[in-house]
């Protein structure tokens, strides 16, 4: 854990992003000392009346305390404000009555300080899996947090939710509507169970944009499916995923059913999903896979995600080997609709293979050149219908191993 | 390909069984150079007339051409003899028209050689994915195998076998009926896709049973789903698996209904399946996934290869670490029913978690201690039902990294 890992190679070039205020809401860190030393580790964002909060959670059937909290409260605007509080350190899961007696305590003392009723107070928390949440710790700080709130300050709270992830991830758009900006930016942490004995992808999203929870849900769980919902690491479903996007309301502007804004929360939903995969652990090349032809999107999604999950695709893109033979294993292993003899494989632009073998004249230094780059991309056609996937995620290296295998200490 | 890897920690410590020979089977192996240089590559089972051959095969959708080949003429007794021919270096699959062509063409010269019909010649490949089998390699070395066939070679021809396996696999078991001895003996190679650009477990089985090919197949098939159905490595389904079982009828035993029969197949098909997770790429454990109280013994399946697939597990369990948290996790993602505040876990017999959070008195070095040994039992009880089911796999360690990011060459 004291362990401070090298910032991945596949980091934004330009590092974090210039994340503007956002009309409605204030941002606190501050170092608890829930597990780590000498960091930040807790993050309040406070909220204005009237904002609203839609969100999106882990499918697990062992989520984690904050994460039923946070499900049971999502809703639409009220004349109270609302506050979000993540520490990181310690994820609360699998840590029965006593989980849900620390989601309380900080709640109610979150609540209290700020003057807001508990059902509108978010908390996650992100870190080692079944250990009791050190809850004092964090409710000892929440008058500090108070008294330090401020508009700017998103960067940090991207810092203080980190656990061992390599860079914080942040990411912005703006849309004009009716000749005013709204802005929608929003920070992440993690990569599917990305570090040692954590468990968490934590995403949030803050826009000053108006729109009701019953607009708004839909728009955020279906912008999931195409952004979080691509991405894997290492197969490992978190027990405390959660995305939460609060829309404030402050810049007036009534953005219900308006695509530019939709479109906007799902680019930076795409940005900030692109950005966890790019600090999977040991990662060192960005693989897209997409997959088209398939008879079904469903289809399409199974066959793209047996490829991403491929621990032998995953390595052969770690070896730059366009060992094309273990894509076809994992189309074959999908369970999905699939005809050997139809399905066409490229790397990049080279085909590789098509009609049930090889492809004629091609050239493997072709396909390894391509092998070579920080951005692979596998593309499958099966030759069968018009549905299609892409599913974004990172190779598997020793160094994933040396993260993982590492006793907690 | 070249590269000598050291024979796996947990290959069985008496080494290759003495399987005795079975009336009705004589084999032969030889050096055919199909791509391995300095060892034998081609192995060719003749099997007396009235040979029944059961089998199963790999669910893939993308099967290679042998496989689609043995699938069709599985059957029952004839007053023909069989064979069973099996290259290695080459697995034949995603080889389009020129596979098929080159099974033609290795089955007909067998028939030719041997005097039976080409519809009871079954052969297997497995190594490279994607490469044309020069299959006269193959054809060119027949009439010398042909030649060479004696009762005793069966350890020879699981040699022949292998591709990077580090150690041949043999089981055999005796059974009295009605005061005669009947042998089951078996081969095996691979352990799911353990080598680089290689996609096959193949086991072979022989028996001087005398049986029918439908009352033998359910057996086979029953059998299966308890052994090799039961173990994981990697995840990776290979597009070549092939597990054949041939009974010559040559004790002159009728074991049609004969419980000490079917456990004795039952029991060469354990030892060989755990044969194979023992030879695990880059393994040093070997873990016992046991899961009890599922609703349902499918629904007990699906978490146990849930647990037993998670590389997080997996990780923790090469490094030593009694790291429960990614257990819970493993049981979430699973998508069986499951419930938080039921289900208990051990490590060994050191109960861990129960009720939703660690256990009462629960001391870590107890469960560390467990997980030094070679061999780690994680146990889940998910309190719900009477469906059960345990999975055998290994731990992920660097080695397996280094097997499987190395360029072909």
């Amino acid at each position: 854990m004291a362990k401070t890992l090298a910032v991945s190679p596949l980091a934004p070039k330009g590092g974090f992003p210039d994340l503007p205020e956002v009309g409605g809401v204030r941002f606190a860190t501050v170092a608890a000392g829930v597990r780590y030393a000498g960091r930040t580790d807790v993050m309040l964002a406070e909220l204005a009346p009237g904002t609203v909060i839609a969100g999106t959670f882990t499918r697990s059937k062992t989520r984690s305390a904050p994460v039923l909290d946070c499900e049971a409260k999502l809703g639409g605007a009220s004349d109270d404000g609302a506050a979000i509080l993540v520490n990181s350190g310690n994820s609360n899961a699998f840590t029965g009555i006593r989980g849900v007696e620390a989601v309380r305590a900080i709640t109610r003392k979150v609540a209290g300080t700020l003057g807001i009723p508990e059902a509108r107070i978010y908390t996650s928390s992100t870190g080692v899996i079944g250990e009791p949440l050190p809850h004092d710790r964090v409710t000892a700080v929440i008058d500090e947090l108070q008294a330090s709130l401020q508009p700017v300050g998103i960067a940090d709270a991207a810092r203080a939710i980190m656990t061992t992830d390599t860079y914080p991830k942040g990411a912005v758009r703006t849309v004009e509507v009716g000749g005013k900006t709204v802005t929608v930016a929003g920070i992440a942490k993690g990569s599917g169970m990305i570090a040692p004995d954590m468990g968490t992808m934590l995403v949030y999203i803050f826009t000053d944009a108006q729109i009701g929870f019953d607009d708004l849900q839909p728009l955020v769980k279906g912008a999931c499916d195409g952004t979080f919902n691509c991405i894997t690491v290492d197969s490992d479903t978190s027990t405390s995923d959660t995305l939460l996007v609060a829309a404030t309301g402050a810049s007036g502007v009534d953005v219900t059913a308006d695509t530019a804004f939709s479109t906007a929360l799902t680019e930076v939903m795409d940005d900030l999903a692109k950005q966890v995969v790019r600090d999977g652990e040991g990662a060192t090349k960005f693989v897209t896979v997409a997959v088209t032809g398939a008879a079904s999107d469903a289809d399409a999604r199974a066959v793209a995600r047996s490829i991403a999950n491929s621990p032998l695709v995953k390595t052969a893109v770690a070896g730059e080997d366009p060992n094309w033979g273990r894509v076809v294993m994992a189309v074959g292993k999908a369970g999905a609709e699939a005809d050997r003899d139809r399905l066409s494989i490229r790397f990049g632009d080279v085909l590789v293979a098509e009609k049930g073998m090889v492809a004629e004249g091609y050239v493997e230094a072709d396909a390894a050149a391509h092998m070579k780059g920080e951005e692979v991309t596998i593309s499958v056609d099966l030759g069968l219908g018009t549905g299609k996937s892409t599913v974004f995620t990172c190779d598997l290296t020793a160094q994933y191993i040396a993260i993982n295998a590492d006793y907690r200490s």
